[in-house]
């Protein structure tokens, strides 16, 4: 294989990876609308075949670029090979839902619910929101019950949305749980579960700083720079055969093997995906599962989930714990449900409470900096705390997908998107005041 | 790519689209037992990561040969890219079971079957030949319930089981129920269906012989003939980016458009995979829809399936008709029951009764020729008949799979296997009197 075929993949894979940092908000020329750019629209991928312009293929280097990321998003196991989260065998537990005319007045008041975006002077409704930001899916639910659920886009209610670096949240939640079953020590350091991790500037970390990406590892991100490490990270994880001058590393593990240092473990904050894997790996090796089967075990099959979730892999079949996987909008509820009932769901304690109060307690803001829509945050267990008066938390990931958490307002929002750009600081001001304005709506209800 | 790069996909999927045909039972070299064989015994892709010899990854052209295969029939979808057959979002139906001191001892009796093979003069018992056969998986259902189930090797009770060209009787049933139901016109030339067919000697066939694979198209799978049509059909149908110096078909349906003609159209039965993806891509064009949610909207989703199937699927997102389908035993064991039950399961029609009845009626032996263990059969829509005094039918792939429909017995069996070798004359020996010795037990019984 030539590099330049390798390199297709390569920037697939890295548009996947892309960061969710925004320390600038800069100004591009306007996009195709989210009506505009909605997937049936497009006409993507539309008759058998679809005519050559509305094809979207692997060997595509566009698949995963506005606006056909519209339809990849919902698409991802078409282009790459995937390993299964198994939801096992018996019946789903349904979601309760109120009556259905108590449903579709919910929808109308939530609907016409106003809010100010961040640097903004005009108010916007809530179902304004939903357009802007290019929302493929939105479910809420309060106390419970789902009391708000809509698609669009590529997504439908049997469909399946790629979550992104929401994926990271699960792996994080996954080691916390063995932190606090005492499987996994977060005081030890890297070298100490994995040895083979070498002169890796992991070496040295602890697990806990992995956990909360406070390590001091270089891992650079620019685009525009043919020799940044995201380019290498993403060689490294295409699952096509390596071309046969490559020789750089071979799969996540490989990659984590001789990440050089940058700064000091512990200092402070980065946002660098490397350590999902790590993280990934150490789990792994303590308890000899895949992730994947992990996320099975302690997560899908005992939430009540209606769909397997799925993540994609690399070359040798090892999942990517900082971005891969794809899943339902109603299990992510399950999911956002369980963290706000610490732990339980369905009458039944999935892990102890104190994983979820370790989580939604967060860091130290003083080590966050560079996201301006979270001013006062801090992440913690691959988790974005924002330290605001509702003690809300989120799994986040690029181009718009959330799990939001307010356990004030007794609410769980999941979005799932396709906004154009990557950056979830772009979005950011047509949300975070949208899901405040909701959870007070829902508090005076 | 280099084409040594692409051929190593090539062979891997050649592996996948082998014939089932066994003109010759010629003797080989003793390969490991069925035991021996265990991928858990053989340690395939245990430890995180794995040691480099116990790898078994996509560029590894061996992924699908013996005893490699016994782990990756399980795995296909962490090679290849899929669609997904959904079973929807409800609660799967039970199969029923007799008591379980009853099931336990139907087993017992069952393993200690006796049977003498084809062209043997010693009797086997059927536990035996569970692993003469490297069965991964058997299924035994009468009168609709479970007598006999049994797990080796790969695959679990949650898990998943690659079923070749078992693929194929699925979308034959798909085209004999739109046939029933008028949609589809089975006396129509293929190219009144799909005009851009072309020069194609398919062109001129009708649908009926597409279904019934009496075309006469050329297609040669001589492996040891390096121009050979598999090799161009797995390299047109490999999802990896092509070479740059490849100008040959892309995607199953570009090969098809450009097939020579090989005998006359409606002469006699030759078993070749292309006629499966000529059957799918008709399918699609006068439904809307690719055969992977056909078959969810009209299988998967209605016959009470507990978990998804999925398919592999070309560069352009096309599903392999005629061999890419991977799924649960017992879900196969509930598309064997409505079979059965002629088109009926769980109090449910699903389509009409005509569409088993011309199926199990099968076609004109006359016309078939070249399956020793087959002397009297037929194959219609993409099922083999064995006008056998019990009225048998079966879907078949290779490596030993089997869905065998009993209809005198009231027997379904559904059999998952990784034999060494692809063709199924090499397993029938010691396959189909254990089915019959199986049936009268039953019948008896």
């Amino acid at each position: 294989m030539s590099s330049s075929t390798s390199d297709v993949i390569a920037i697939a894979l890295a548009a996947m990876l892309a960061l969710g940092t925004a320390t600038q908000l800069s100004a591009q020329s306007e996009p195709l609308s989210a009506r505009e750019s909605d997937p049936k629209v497009m006409g993507w991928m539309q008759g058998f075949p679809p005519p050559p312009d509305k094809l979207i293929t692997q060997p595509d280097s566009n698949y995963f670029s506005f606006p056909k990321l519209r339809w990849s998003v919902c698409h991802l196991r078409e282009f790459l090979p995937t390993e299964e989260i198994s939801r096992g065998l018996g019946a789903p537990v349904p979601l309760p839902y109120p009556s259905p005319a108590e449903f579709a007045a919910l929808a109308r008041e939530i609907d016409a619910l106003t809010f100010t975006p961040l640097n903004a002077s005009e108010a916007m409704t809530w179902e304004e929101s939903l357009y802007a930001n290019y929302t493929d899916g939105m479910l809420i639910l309060h106390k419970g019950q789902v009391v708000y659920e809509r698609y669009f886009g590529c997504l439908e209610e049997g469909g399946k949305h790629a979550i992104m670096s929401m994926t990271k949240s699960i792996t994080g939640l996954l080691g916390e749980i063995l932190v606090a079953e005492g499987v996994l020590d977060d005081t030890a350091l890297v070298r100490d579960v994995i040895p083979e991790i070498g002169d890796s500037a992991f070496a040295t970390a602890t697990v806990r700083q992995v956990m909360d990406m406070t390590t001091g590892v270089q891992y650079s991100e620019d685009y525009s720079d043919p020799n940044a490490d995201i380019w290498l990270y993403s060689r490294a994880a295409s699952p096509l055969p390596k071309a046969a001058d490559y020789s750089g590393p071979d799969g996540y593990w490989e990659y984590l093997q001789q990440v050089p240092p940058d700064g000091e473990h512990g200092e402070a904050f980065h946002y660098k995906t490397i350590n999902s894997d790590m993280l990934g790996w150490i789990i792994s090796r303590v308890t000899g599962e895949a992730v994947t089967d992990l996320a099975s075990d302690r997560l899908w099959t005992r939430m009540g989930a209606e769909q397997d979730a799925y993540q994609t892999v690399d070359g040798k079949g090892v999942p990517f714990a900082g971005g891969g996987v794809t899943a339902g909008l109603r299990d992510l509820g399950r999911l956002g449900q369980v963290m706000l009932d610490r732990g339980e769901i369905n009458g039944q304690r999935l892990f102890p409470a104190e994983v979820v109060e370790t989580i939604a307690a967060g860091g130290d803001p003083s080590k966050f900096a560079g996201f301006p829509t979270i001013p006062n945050g801090s992440y913690t267990s691959q988790w974005w705390v924002f330290h605001n008066d509702h003690g809300a938390y989120a799994a986040r990931g690029v181009h718009g997908q959330t799990i939001y958490v307010d356990p004030t307002a007794e609410m769980v929002l999941v979005r799932l998107a396709s906004f154009p750009r990557a950056q979830n600081g772009f979005i950011d001001p047509t949300s975070l005041p949208a899901y405040q304005a909701v959870a007070e709506y829902l508090m005076a209800r």
